[in-house]
């Protein structure tokens, strides 16, 4: 444990790196189908190249009529049109609504010619064979999905930045986009660093030793951030291993992970090892958060490196909240997530010094809204599992109180 | 369009359906390796075969003392310890700490025989080569985590029914626990009606013809609820052919879901198909929701059913408030997902009727805290890709002011 470890040189706060850490690495860009790219992040605007709808529907099952003729009905005195026929879907309409007629059409049906409304079915009684009555009257428009109302032709249906949702992957099948340009999923390549770690998958273990927890559950969410996690890799703590696999990697990766590698004692290590890379920064050593406070960011050639510290709570506390958007920008993400939270007064008081964000996982009590704070050492992953989600107590806070009103985020 | 198909003869509420409609179908289990159960959904709890962590550890850098040596201990007055060694990472330390004595430990180590407690290297000095000043006392199993203080041999670190999240996937990695049952995601047939639909790699429309938007958007939205999709099915109007298409998918699929199957011109075949299947029942025809209120809630043999309205927009509005919690069930999942929003105020007036719960779409002010209402015909995909989230006006409520607080589910 060298002497040159004891302080941490450059503290910044959790703002501060998610506004002022922006390595310039983004991941290129390729062609992926329709049914692959919910989730994912155009790489440039997508336009429709023709309208939609591309013809007058009908967005309602009923009669396609002309309006006028419909003005003065009601249930008590209803009007009458001739049926002259039957929209067919996918199909145009054979008979031209005249003045008087009225043309049976379902929801999506093709406006036949000369109608420039619909009336809903459940405004209508069958009169006679060929003959309905009509109780509701209609407006020019009513019940019609104008040609291009939707989308004009060559307008943008998603932005480049922005992961596509379900709906914008409707609007893409709609308009016949099947192959869509987005940025790749960014390569993470996950290092979990010390002589102690074995595989999870190890029996019996020694003493001193633990399992790698870090490497599946950290995977997981680069997952979730978009990313694809590389197969685990555990580096000795001996001399020149971590420098060895960082040159090795740096190279294949979008982003590079060291579990563990921040702490007092991987420090001079992993901060050598970060420096022989080629057009490295390390842009702090230190956040002022808790949990998390050994964390490293760091680049070498625009590629992002994340050291994460030592505690697995500590480092998935912090992956979550400065590794998760790293991966995203890394990935082409040009706008933050909407995240939601949950809503409840805090169980008891919570001690916080000002100038250190704390992150505190709590338990939900939904029937009380209250958000119960679970305690315990960085090191015990059992307060994450047993968390439904956590609280944020920001910088310039000096605590919080029982009872006043926080925002959890929730887990899921 | 048949007479009958005027009326909604089974008309329920949404609250009705999610806690009505629980066909009793559950997918079987198989065992999925780690790197792959996050999200995932224990089929039984799941327990540490062995203590957390099986040894006192440190958890911070410094050294391993006894307690009672640091007492008294200050910045200005500070204790003097004999160092007697280093612990190494991942063995048993080989030195004793007598009283007076200290060992060097890493973050994570193994704490030697005699100490109780360790002092961070933050509160400490190098005083000669072998010897420390300490200069903050600490009190017994301070900076210590015990053994099984994360978790107690045979105690359970997941449960049955909740799906697995990062931190989980990382207690079960460190407890050993490398191969865990989880329900099959469900497979979840996706069946397109209508003469009109074609497949979104369709060139050239015909008049009246569209291409097929609901597949693979409802495809990416069961995949978010922890299914598989099969592949697009697109099934002509003509009798029969639904009828034969559901035959054959209800004993492959854990879920059917029929697109467009419950307008008023597909009804009556909708209800023939559903119930000419073995041991079918019609749960509801009409869900007292806007927009998508032609709904169909079915079952064959305890395997959900479930009719969209033809609008796609209806038809993902209905997916993701009832299609969803379907899918989750079917996998296996016996809580409620934590759903966070966004709290705004309402920039205008929202109409509603009573009984009837509108979902209404929203764009953010996030500066404003302002939550714009976009309006359209529930045929329009353009009112969902521009909003960032939707608001719930629910059934009591007769509609909602301009300036009331609502809660914006996001899209993300």
């Amino acid at each position: 444990m060298a002497a040159t470890g004891r302080e941490f040189f450059t503290v910044k706060t959790v703002s501060e790196a998610l506004s002022g850490f922006r390595p310039a690495h983004v991941t290129p860009v390729e062609t992926v189908a329709l049914d692959g790219v919910c989730g994912r992040v155009p790489a440039g605007d997508l336009r429709a190249r023709e309208a939609l709808p591309g013809f007058d529907r009908s967005s309602v099952d009923g009669y396609a009529v002309r309006a006028a003729d419909t003005y003065g009905a009601s249930e008590s005195i209803p009007g009458y049109l001739r049926l002259v026929g039957a929209v067919q879907m996918g199909t145009a309409a054979m008979e031209e609504v005249a003045s008087g007629a009225a043309v049976a059409i379902p929801t999506g049906g093709m406006l036949p010619a000369g109608a420039d409304a619909v009336v809903m079915i459940e405004h209508t009684a069958e009169a006679t064979a060929d003959a309905i009555e009509v109780t509701r009257p209609v407006a020019p428009g009513e019940n019609v999905v104008r040609f291009d109302e939707d989308v004009a032709a060559g307008a943008a249906i998603a932005s480049r930045g922005r992961p596509l949702r379900a709906q914008d992957v409707a609007l893409l099948a709609a308009a016949g986009v099947v192959d869509v340009a987005v940025h790749k999923r960014p390569r993470v390549t996950i290092l979990a660093t010390g002589d102690e770690v074995v595989p999870p998958n190890t029996a019996g273990l020694s003493p001193g030793q633990v399992r790698d927890a870090l490497s599946v559950s950290v995977g997981a969410l680069v997952l979730e951030a978009g990313g694809e996690p590389s197969p685990p890799r555990i580096v000795p703590d001996e001399d020149g291993a971590l420098r060895e696999a960082l040159a090795t990697r740096i190279g294949v990766s979008d982003v590079v992970v060291i579990c563990a590698g921040s702490s007092v004692g991987m420090r001079d290590q992993t901060a050598g090892a970060v420096a022989a890379l080629p057009n490295s920064e390390t842009w702090c050593h230190g956040l002022a958060i808790k949990p998390g406070k050994p964390t490293l960011l760091a680049q070498s050639n625009g590629v992002p490196i994340i050291g994460l510290p030592g505690n697995p709570r500590s480092a998935l506390v912090v992956f979550r909240l400065i590794g998760m958007p790293v991966v995203r920008r890394v990935g082409g993400w040009t706008v933050e997530p909407l995240v939601g939270t949950i809503h409840a007064k805090l169980a008891r008081d919570l001690p916080s010094a000002a100038g250190r964000l704390d992150v505190v996982q709590v338990r939900l009590d939904l029937d009380e809204d209250l958000a119960e704070p679970l305690f315990g050492s960085s090191a015990l992953l059992s307060v994450l599992t047993r968390a439904d989600g956590y609280v944020i107590v920001p910088e310039d806070a000096n605590g919080l109180s029982a009872g006043e009103p926080v925002e959890v985020f929730p887990y899921g």
